[in-house]
């Protein structure tokens, strides 16, 4: 049933169109994968989401271990099944969490790996695995490459992924080649642990590590693209801001096996995507769309974004706005509901202007990554692009 | 386009049934109207609440004459556009707020008119109307009765209701009786303003008043009977207790003009609503069922609630329970989730938690109600009520 079919390449840049065929359908490429990180896309039901064109979405193995633990959710038939979402589905390993979260600001948990620091709640990091204390009760757990994947099999996500060290940006060249040996044997414990399972069910994602350095970035995309994982997520520190994001991606990607789907871990913004797929990104995830939508803001396209890729419906030039957050859009809030209304709810503190900012938010995403497919295979990257980001 | 037509008539009690045709469609009755305080029900949209059956929805003169306020409100269209609801909409007039929150617990609030002490922020009343500092901000506002209709006519509702004194319960009978007619010659003025404006796009409802005294219940509905309103809510204390509810309910519905509909205001349990429907009750509304839900409450039949009419998801019983909430229920929630995910989300302090919950009490209620119509006609009201309350 799992399948990756590169059914279009652009003869101009890496990006391409693909078919990424799970037991729970199929994911058309370049996609974007919506966090649901504990079960439960925040302020939307499984309904909602593919009503506004959700393809696939992810949940977060480090707090759905911790609540409700894995056992209860195998009793329950699985991750599918206990959150009514019938689509594809990614978890990741839990390391991200234990690794990185807990630095403190949005923009570190969102890009990802980038802390200079460690959290408090890591205890020990060794060979076997990664100690820490539990954000809901302070109890210690360990988490190793097998046990990652015991878990990741008990939730039942069609995607899943491997344990690796998230490695913080500001370690020297010596630390981070050490890490990136860790991480691939923690790799190969995740693959050999896999491999004890069902075939058929699951398939699994390695991670390239290999931080800022060119050589280290070949070494492990060598290592990866040699062992049988099904896809790829491009991991590690991607440098300390965009423009050295841009080139670590372009580093990591450069070697890695063209055949197999290419994920990057926690990148949302609309130019960072943008990038991305001409690199031979075909999927992308990120917690911002969904909690830029409770916090206000509504992603838009650039011609109304006015040189920023959302607009912020408390402020107050949107009291008496009767036109939707954006007449182009098909989202049932756009179809339904004014800015002024949604300024209104915010305003007043309703719920419902979460939930309806939400809706729009996916459906933006799932829109953008529509109309960048449209432009690969129609040659039109740059022109959509324009459209976009401006 | 307004009409009341009572189609049915139980041989057996005063329970009837009717069709109440308004501009923006018909209301079969009994039913139940949901709480948008603020012109948003708290955790579900306009299309969520169509899908769950539901056919009439209020909103809080109070509330919205103080944000966004009625000038903004009437540039934007009025409620009906505003909120994206193309259904029947009540406004009630803005006094219960003004008279009896504040006092603290919930079923104060729940139950109307029965504080024994005034709210803090009630700074005055006079024969010209009610002064009062804004929950928001404390600023002074006036609200008469001229000023009522007024707000109503900009939000626009079909159905709107004129302003009375919301008398305390523990007033002796000579208060009350200066109370009502107090509120007599406030519901003349309602009128009087109400008439100046233009024919066939709303109607107002009078307010039956008295208290728990039979003589003046008798007085007040020869009043409300006496002039042209298009409905009467019954108003006023209803008591201590739900005993004495029942009494007060049946002095009041006993010399009303049975030929308009009687809304109930602010009762919506549900052995309560089996009584009002005895009584000839048309229409209740509550924000009970919203609330509850919030609160992770569920409402369910008899045979499910263990001599409660709901059941608490965050309790651990719930843990591992893979069935719906009620299996005989047709929401979303009940189609797609168990008791054991809503469980789980109301552990995690997931948003999603209140908007499944609260599709699913919505539902219970229209389903509740359509219960109660169909066992009018078939002269099985007794044997439903058990079906729902045991």
């Amino acid at each position: 049933m799992f399948k990756f079919e590169i059914t279009f390449q652009s003869p101009s840049s890496k990006a391409r169109l693909g078919r990424l065929s799970t037991p729970h359908g199929v994911v058309e490429t370049p996609a974007f994968i919506f966090c649901a990180t504990k079960a439960a896309i925040k302020g939307a039901t499984a309904q909602d989401m593919r009503r506004e064109k959700t393809q696939i979405i992810l949940a977060n193995t480090y707090h759905l271990m911790l609540q409700p633990g894995p056992d209860l959710m195998a009793k329950m038939g699985g991750l599918h099944r206990f959150m009514g979402w019938d689509g594809p589905m990614l978890t990741d390993s839990g390391g991200f969490q234990i690794f990185s979260l807990g630095h403190g600001s949005v923009a570190e948990e969102v890009k990802g790996r980038r802390g200079s620091s460690r959290p408090k709640s890591l205890l020990n990091i060794n060979e076997e695995g990664a100690t820490f204390k539990s954000y809901l009760d302070g109890k210690k757990h360990t988490l190793t490459p097998e046990r990652s994947i015991q878990v990741q099999r008990a939730l039942g996500a069609d995607l899943i992924v491997v344990l690796d060290e998230c490695t913080p940006f500001h370690v020297d060249k010596s630390y981070t080649e050490k890490s990136m040996y860790l991480s691939h044997r923690w790799a190969q414990r995740s693959l050999a642990e896999f491999q004890k399972g069902p075939e058929g069910i699951q398939e699994l994602y390695g991670i390239t590590q290999g931080g800022v350095y060119p050589d280290l970035r070949k070494t492990s995309a060598d290592f990866v693209n040699s062992l049988p994982f099904f896809g790829h997520a491009v991991g590690g520190s991607l440098g300390a801001d965009k423009t050295q994001m841009k080139e670590v991606v372009e580093m990591a990607m450069e070697p890695l096996d063209p055949a197999r789907p290419v994920h990057l871990l926690g990148i949302g913004g609309v130019s960072d995507i943008f990038y991305g797929v001409e690199q031979g990104i075909d999927t992308f995830d990120c917690v911002h769309p969904t909690r830029l939508a409770r916090h206000g803001g509504a992603l838009v396209p650039a011609a109304l974004g006015e040189g920023r890729e959302h607009i912020n419906l408390r402020n107050a030039q949107f009291r008496e706005d009767q036109r939707p957050i954006d007449e182009t859009c098909e989202c049932q809030t756009c179809r339904t509901l004014s800015r002024s209304y949604l300024h209104h709810l915010l305003k007043a503190g309703e719920l419902l202007a979460m939930h309806a900012l939400t809706l729009h938010n996916v459906h933006f995403m799932n829109r953008l990554l529509e109309g960048i497919r449209h432009a690969i295979a129609a040659g039109t990257l740059e022109e959509e692009q324009k459209k976009w980001v401006g």
